[in-house]
């Protein structure tokens, strides 16, 4: 079976694999409004910051869609507002609604506007594609020969367009490689989804709790940690899944590279250090329950931020499609 | 509600909480015979070093009245082989079962056998809720006020005979402490037990997952990290739940003193250095499933090592009911 996309174009409609409901189930949301796409992005049904970015540019083409001549303008504005309102923290989402909205600022008509909107979310699509290949391809220079990494979350194809950002470099890389995937608590993303898009794609995958990662640097079991981003500050400061700031010190602790790979549109050149970084927090039920089973007392106090920040000098080098950077980054990343 | 015990002895039975069922159910299984205490004790029924090597002393106990005057010796022998093979790494376990058969070594007739084991068990119970006292008294001494502490997996009185090593240290301490509770994946002993045993006694705790340590520490949240053993070497290396070692490396990271809590009877005088740690693996589908819900595909290749070592230049002090040792320990824990 070929792996499912994650996102794409159908009849009109944004159709969303439902990452929810992976590993179990494959079935897709069919999203003909710009509320069912800011609702699967809240909901976490679509995830991962590129993807979230190539979801909200559809989310602006279906509020064109069911607009009209007079209205167009003021709900292209309305649905920005709405899909930039459902995740604080990374950075693609904006520069997607931005991008979208400068391509209807500057056309005419409301037949030549929905077109250019549709032609533009595709674009974003085939972009990110095309980014994540030659991060893979920098990013699989970067390791050894019989290579074996450690990743976080799912920076896959299930996070963006296709292809992925972490894991696109462990498919350029090839199939030879060995990778440990950390099952990333609360939402569980490397267990459900990295696990399952590797398998799909034949890849060596090994499962662990967040807490052993430790344990499999010791015992010599990786050569490096590849994690994805949700959003750089210019001095190379990065937000991603909360877990990937602890990876980054354990990886120094064990001499091991730490790598972030990302497309440049997770760059954010607004923002000078990573402490300014909004950091999203969630519902306690994500810690306390997992899927219908409750695992914590009903009346615990829950501390559930989604995101943490790594300070630029604990990366020994952000992957992007332009090339590989390293520290010190001010003044490199952002032209 | 008073909190319930962890282990009593009623009715010539041993009564184990059922630490599986919790924080949804308080039921009790009921021991009658050494059989039924291995098994409470490979499946987690019971668990934490001290509460295992309390039951283990029990489960002598069912022998001996199971037996009779001709076998007594022969199964004594046998129960003490069954005990052993349940969990390989805590080494209270081994402990009191020799100081059982000692016990019962030195003792001559059936009737006074039976008696003594008994009353050897119950010492083996007072014995531990001393020590944890002393552990608790000594631990709190080295909190600043106002503390605010981190700790994984369960070292409280679900652990022990009562009291706790680690949640020893914070009842010691008083109400006024806070607590940071690692949910500790796989089995989660955090957000089940840690969370379940502070709140019964009225403690202010907060529950995270175990990738959250690193940034609630990076906040500024906490003031100290403290942990169980089950098992020390001489040199001070420490065996304890899987993800202690990373929360040592953190603090170290975050200049935070990392404490682990501990009576004597966990320290291995056999034992030089941790590398000679066994540790136990346990089933895949301890990561894979949370209650009865599957969280990673069916297939996925899966590393669940239940503990790590962490190294004695790691361990700003080990507490125990003879006293606080600070690094370098050779020498020092064992007289």
């Amino acid at each position: 079976m070929a792996r499912p996309k994650t996102l794409f174009w159908q009849d009109h409609a944004l159709m969303l694999l439902d990452q929810r409901k992976l590993p179990l189930e494959v079935t897709y949301l069919r999203c003909e409004t710009v509320e069912t796409v800011a609702e699967a992005i809240t909901e976490l049904a679509v995830r991962g910051a590129p993807a979230i970015g190539a979801a909200a540019g559809y989310g602006i083409v279906l509020a064109a869609q069911n607009s009209n001549e007079e209205r167009i303008r003021e709900d292209l504005q309305k649905a920005g507002e709405l899909l930039a309102s459902t995740r604080p923290t990374a950075v693609n989402l904006f520069w997607a609604i931005e991008r979208m909205l400068k391509v209807a600022e500057e056309t005419e008509g409301f037949a030549d506007i929905k077109q250019r909107l549709l032609a533009e979310a595709h674009l974003i699509m085939q972009e990110d594609v095309a980014a994540n290949k030659k991060i893979g391809d920098y990013g699989a220079e970067l390791l050894p020969p019989g290579a074996r990494v450690m990743t976080i979350c799912n920076a896959g194809a299930l996070a963006t367009a296709d292809y992925g950002t972490a894991l696109g470099v462990i498919r350029s890389y090839g199939k030879e490689i060995k990778v440990y995937a950390c099952e990333t608590r609360p939402v569980l993303q490397g267990s459900r989804l990295t696990t399952w898009e590797l398998l799909a794609d034949g890849f060596d995958v090994t499962l662990i709790t967040d807490n052993m990662a430790a344990t499999v640097m010791a015992q010599g079991m990786v050569d490096a940690v590849i994690a994805g981003a949700d959003r750089i500050a210019t001095n190379g400061d990065t937000a991603n899944k909360i877990g990937t700031y602890a990876l980054a010190i354990l990886a120094q602790y064990h001499n091991l590279p730490f790598y972030i790979a990302a497309p440049s549109s997770t760059i954010d050149p607004q923002l000078a250090a990573g402490t300014e970084i909004v950091i999203e927090e969630r519902n306690a039920k994500e810690v306390t329950f997992v899927g219908g089973t409750q695992i914590a007392p009903a009346t615990v106090k829950v501390y559930n931020p989604a995101f943490d920040v790594t300070p630029a000098r604990l990366i020994s080098a952000i992957i992007t499609e332009k090339g590989v950077f390293r520290f010190p980054y001010r003044g490199k990343l952002v032209k």
